[in-house]
C-alpha cells in the first residue's frame, strides 16, 4: 500500500535512507530448502556498488549484505530473510547545502509537499541507494529460478545506440567493459562519451536492454498481472526510468498485423519474436526482451539556478561523487528486478491448474 | 493474486469471457457519498463500444451496464458496487473454426499452455471485451476525482505520427472524428489509411497519447509503487500494449542532464516539463502526460497459417467484424485506467500525514 | 482493504445488499481442470436458504446461483469465477418502517456513522444474506479439497449444551434433523426450545462445533497467518459470532501443561489431541477442531423501544420472517468459510518448499 | 501470503529466529508528522522482556530496538520505519538437546513437515520471541492512536478466574503487581499459584482481557474484515492462543434477544453493551472488550517423553529458564496486537466517506 514492497507470493519490502544507519529488506514468501551461494549474492552486489570503474561515482560503499533471519545452515527455511547493508560512508555534512533547497528533477520537492517533512540527507528514501536491498533479493530469485537465465546489458548512452538485435551480440562481452555494453566497439565509443559528459560537469541518460531465456511458457497473470505489465511497473520503478518496451515496443506500432504476427511452427515456436516472449500477458516460451530507458542524472557538477522552500531563488552546484550516466550501474538493478517478476509468476504459477 | 484485481484502496475486480453469458465487475473501496452521473458512465462505455463508426468493428453491443449494488437512490453507499455487462451478441458459433486451432499473435497458445482448458470463443478472457469493465470503473473514478481531467487521443497510426506537443492541441477536436486524433488534419490522414488497411484485411498499429491535468502535488507511493509505475503497469495491462513511456520518455535517454532538468519557478512550478509531471514517483502538480503503443490487432481478414493443438498445420482466417486499428476505441481504455490509477493513489494518500 | 474479499490465492470477492436486484460473488484464483458438481454447490444452498423447515424463517428465496465466467463446458478454466444470487423476494415495503429508524443491536446506527448513507432495506449489506455468496463459493473449496472433509453442526442452543465430544457422535445424524446436531436426543429437545422461544415472539443464540478431517501436515502460514488465526477470522465474520475457540479453548486455560501437551507416538500422531490439530499455526495431521459462538438475533417479533435517525425516541416491532435461532442455518455457513480457509493454505502451501 | 505481515495500511512485517543475529520488522504505511516518544517505546518493550519479575522467565534480553530508518529528527517521515533487536543472549547451546527432536506441543514436528528444515534454536521462528517486534509496532500505533486507551490486564491463571466487570476494576492497579491482574486481592492469589507451579517444574494457562475505550465509532470494514474479525485474528496469532470472544461472548449464546439486545439511549449510546462496542463489524462508540485464552506453556522443567526425528521415543526434559505462566508477559502483547488493528482501520476509515 504504502509502495515499499514488491511482489505478492515471493515478496520483497525494503526500508531505508540514503544516510540513515543502514538500509535492508525482508523477503518473505521464498520456499525453504534453497542452498544460497553467498559468493554469487555477492557479486551482484559488486556489479551494482559505486566506485567499481573510472565512470561511475567513486563513493566508496563496500555494500555487504548482512543476513539476519530465514537461513539456516546456508539453506533458506521458508521463514522472512531480513537483512540489512550499513551505511558504511555516510559523511551527511556533505549535504547540508541541500537542506532546505529543492534540486531541479530531484524528488526534493515532491516528497516535501506529499509528506510535510523529509530525510534530505543524500535524497533520503528517494536515492538510488534503495536498489542495493533490490540487488540482494534479486540475486536470491535468481538462485531460485535456475535454468531461467536473465541478462541485461547497454543498448543506448546519449544519442550512442547500439542497433543490433539481442540475437546478434555475444553477452560474454559484457562484463568485460566497464559500461556493461554487450558490443566491445559500440562500448569504446559509450566509455569515451561518457568521460567527457562527466569532465564537462554534466551527465547523459542511457538505454538497457533485458534478454530472459529459458522461460517455461505460462507464466504471467491475466488480466491486470499480465507478465510484460508486472515487468514494466518492477522497470519504472527503478528511479531515472521514463520508459519501457517489450517486443517490437514502440516500433511494432507502425507496423501492419500482416507484418507483425509471430506465425507458429509446428513445435508451437514461432518463425520471428515480435511478440517478445509473451502472448496475452502469459510467457509462450519464446525469449522475453524489453528495453528500458533512463533520464540523465539530475545530479550535475555544474551551478544550477533552483529554488529553496521559501520559494527563493538560489543557486547549487553538485557536491560529491555521483554518476555521470546510470546505466553501468543500472543493469544489475533491471536484472534483478526482472529476477523478481519472473519468481514471483513462477511460484504463483503452480496453482494454476490441478 | 491470480490477476483480476487492480488497486489497492479503489479496487476493481473484473470477470467474464467475451461469449459467456455476462462480463462483469466489483468495485470495491469507492467511498460513500459520491452521487454518481449514469449518462456520464454510458457516454464513456459509448466510446468503447463497437459499432460506433465505419472505421471500427462493426459488431453490435449495447453494452449497458447494469448496477447490482453498492448504489442506493443514486449515491454510492461505500459498499462494493457489482455490476454486469450482457453478452447480448454472443454467436458462439462464429468461433468453431478456432476450436482447436492457435492464432498466430494471440493468447490461445499461452492460456492452453498456462491452464490445460480455455473458453475458446471470441478468445474467451483474453478477449478486449473485457476493458468494457474497465470503462465501467474508470467512469466512476472519474467522477470521484472531479477537477482532475484526464484526456487521452491518439498520438499515432502505423508511421502518421502526430508530431505536436499536446499544449499545441485543442482537445476539443478528439471526440469530433472517428479516430479521435486532437489534430483535425491528421484525422483525417489517419482514417483514410485505417480505411484502406481495412480494405486489405489487413491491421496497423497505433499510439495513444494522455495527458492529466490539474492533479494535486503529492499524488504515488515511493518506492515499488511510483505513480508512473502503477501507470505504466495500468496501460501495459491493455490489450495489445508494447510500450509506455512518460515525460521526456525514450528521447530523453538522448539528452544531457543540463538539458533535461526541469528547473523551477518562484512558486514551485517549473520552466520545463520533462519529468511528465512526476518526480520520485509523486505528482508535482504540473501535466502528467504519457504514452502507450498499440501492436496491430493479430486478427486479419487474410488467410494465415497456423498450427492446431496437436501440432498440425492448418489455414486460418479472420472471420466476424474485428478492428483494422484499436487505437480509437482504445482511447476511453486508456483514460479509464489512468483514473482507477489517480482514485486510488488520491484516496492513498490521505494517509501519507497527519 | 474495503472488507469484501476473502482470501489470498483462493480469493472471494462478494457484494450485493438484501433487497438490490441480485447479490454475488466473483471468485479468483480456483486453478483450472476441476470438474465442478453443481448438484453438490445446490445441496449447500439449499441447507442455507430460508424455508427449509419449521424452525427457521419462513421467508422463500430461491437462492439459485447463476454461474457467469469461469467455467466451461462444467469445468474451471482458471479466470475467474463469476456468479449472482437473484433477490427474487424483494418486498421492499416492509422495510419502511425501519428506514429512519436504528434497531437494537443491529448494525443500522453504526453503518450510518460510517458511510452517513445506508441502504435500510433488510438491512442492506450488513444482512446475512450476503452469506449465500459464501455458501456458494465454500462449495466450490470444498470440491477443490477432495479428501478434506468438513463437519459441522449445532452443540449448543440457549442454556442446552451438548457435551459430548465429537468423537462419540454420528456425524450421519446431523443432517436427519432440522437442528443440525449431532445428537438425536439433544436435538429434538433444542428444536421443542427453538419453537417455544419463537412463540415468544423472542430468540436465542447457540452454538456450531466444526470438525476437520484428513488434513495434511503442514498447512498454516506463520507468524500473523496461523491456521487457527484465519479459521477464527473467517468465523467472527459470520453475522452474530462473538467467540471463537479451537482445541482445547477456553477450558484449556485451566490446564497445567503437563495436562495440556499432547505427547507424541511413534507415527508423529499424538495421544491426546487438546492443540486441536494445529501447533504453531500449522496443521499436524490430526483432526482440527474448533466451537463458534453466536448471539441470539436482533430482531425480535415483539416491542422494542428504540431511537431513530434524529435521536428521538420510538417503538418498534419485528416484521416478516426471522429465524428464531440462527445455528442450525449456520452450519453449512461455518463449513463454506472453513473450506475458504483451508483451500487457500492448501493452494499457498505448494510454495512452502522446493 | 507467507503470513509475516499483519494489516493493510498500517503493516508490520516481521522477521527474525529466536537465536538468530536479529529479529526485527518493517513498518510500512505510519503517516509522516508523528513525534516519537522512545521512552513510551522503551516502557512497553520493558512490559514484555524476560526477567522483569520473580514469576516470568529469568532470561537476561535487554530487547532495545534498534530503529533504522523512516525517522528524522524523531519524527515519523511516512518512509517505512525498519527496526532490529538483538538476540544478545543466544546461548545456543543450549538447544542441541532438541535439535532433533520434537517437543511436545511445540511447532517443532509441523515446522519441520511444512517446510522439511528448521532452525531448531529456541524454536527459531516459532518462538514468543518474535512477539518482540509486536511490541515495538503496538507502541508506534499506540502513539499515532492517541486519545484511543488500550488496557489489557490478565483475568484468570489456571482456575482462578476474576469475575469482576471491567468497570468495577482500577486499571491503575494492574502495573502495580507482576502478574498485571486488575485486582489487587485476586493478584496475589494468582502470583503463589504460579510460583506453586513453577515449583512443580509444571506451567499453567490464563486469560488476558482487554479494555479499548474512545474508539469513534465507524471503524471495522464489513465484511469480511469486520472490526472484531481482525482483532480476533490478531489474538490468535499470539503464541499460545486458543480462543477469542468479545462482548457477550460465549456466555452471550445462552441469553435471548430479548435480555442480549442492547437499547439505546436517545444520544446512541447504549443501556447495556453486550455487543462489546460493535456492531455490524463496526465500533460504535462504546467501550470495546474482549478475552484471549492462553494454553499452559508446553515447555516443562520436568520429564517427558517424546519422540525423534526419526520416529523414536526419547526422554527430555525442559531446559533453561522458561515462564510458568505467559499472561503475565502476555499482557503487553495484546495491547500492541490491539493497537496495530485499530491503527489500520482508523486510517482505512478517512476513505469511508467522502
Amino acid at each position: 500500500m504504502a509502495g515499499n514492497s514488491f511482489g505478492s507470493i515471493f515478496k520483497l519490502t525494503t526500508f531505508g535512507e540514503s544516510h540513515g544507519e543502514a538500509i535492508g529488506g525482508v523477503i518473505d514468501g521464498c520456499p525453504a530448502g534453497l542452498k544460497l551461494d553467498f559468493d554469487a549474492i555477492e557479486a551482484e552486489m559488486n556489479r551494482r556498488k559505486p566506485g567499481q570503474s573510472a565512470i561511475v561515482t567513486q563513493r566508496k560503499e563496500p555494500d555487504t549484505v548482512q543476513f539476519l533471519s530465514g537461513i539456516f545452515e546456508g539453506i533458506t527455511t521458508g521463514t522472512p530473510i531480513g537483512f540489512i547493508i550499513a551505511n558504511a560512508n555516510q559523511k551527511s555534512k556533505d549535504y547540508s547545502h541541500i537542506k532546505d533547497t529543492y534540486r531541479p528533477s530531484h524528488a526534493d520537492y515532491t516528497y516535501d509537499k506529499k509528506y510535510g517533512i523529509r530525510d534530505h540527507r543524500g535524497g533520503g528514501r528517494s536515492s538510488a541507494r534503495e536498489t542495493a536491498c533490490r540487488v540482494a533479493a534479486g540475486a536470491i530469485a535468481k538462485q531460485l529460478l535456475k535454468e531461467i537465465k536473465i541478462t541485461a546489458y547497454v543498448s543506448g548512452v546519449g544519442e550512442l545506440k547500439l542497433k543490433k538485435d539481442y540475437s546478434e551480440l555475444d553477452f560474454s562481452e559484457i562484463e568485460k567493459n566497464p559500461v556493461r555494453c554487450a558490443d566491445p566497439a559500440m562500448a569504446v565509443q559509450m566509455e569515451t562519451y561518457i568521460k567527457e559528459i562527466r569532465k564537462q560537469g554534466d551527465t547523459v541518460g542511457g538505454m538497457v536492454t533485458c534478454v530472459i531465456q529459458n522461460v517455461p511458457a505460462g507464466l504471467g497473470e491475466p488480466v491486470f498481472d499480465k507478465l510484460h505489465a508486472e515487468l514494466g511497473k518492477a522497470m519504472l520503478s527503478i528511479n531515472a526510468v521514463k520508459g519501457f518496451e517489450y517486443g517490437s515496443g514502440f516500433k511494432g506500432t507502425q507496423l501492419k498485423g500482416s507484418q507483425h504476427n509471430d506465425l507458429f511452427n509446428e513445435d508451437g515456436s514461432t518463425t520471428t519474436n515480435h511478440s517478445g516472449g509473451i502472448q496475452g500477458g502469459i510467457s509462450n516460451g519464446a525469449d522475453i526482451y524489453f528495453s528500458v530507458a533512463f533520464k540523465p542524472v539530475a545530479t550535475l557538477m555544474q551551478k544550477q539556478e533552483t529554488i529553496n522552500s521559501d520559494g527563493e531563488k538560489v543557486e547549487m552546484e553538485g557536491k560529491g561523487r555521483h554518476d555521470p550516466c546510470v546505466v553501468p550501474r543500472a543493469v544489475p538493478i533491471v536484472e534483478a528486478m526482472a529476477a523478481l517478476v519472473l519468481a514471483d509468476f513462477w511460484l504463483l504459477n503452480k496453482n494454476a491448474k490441478l
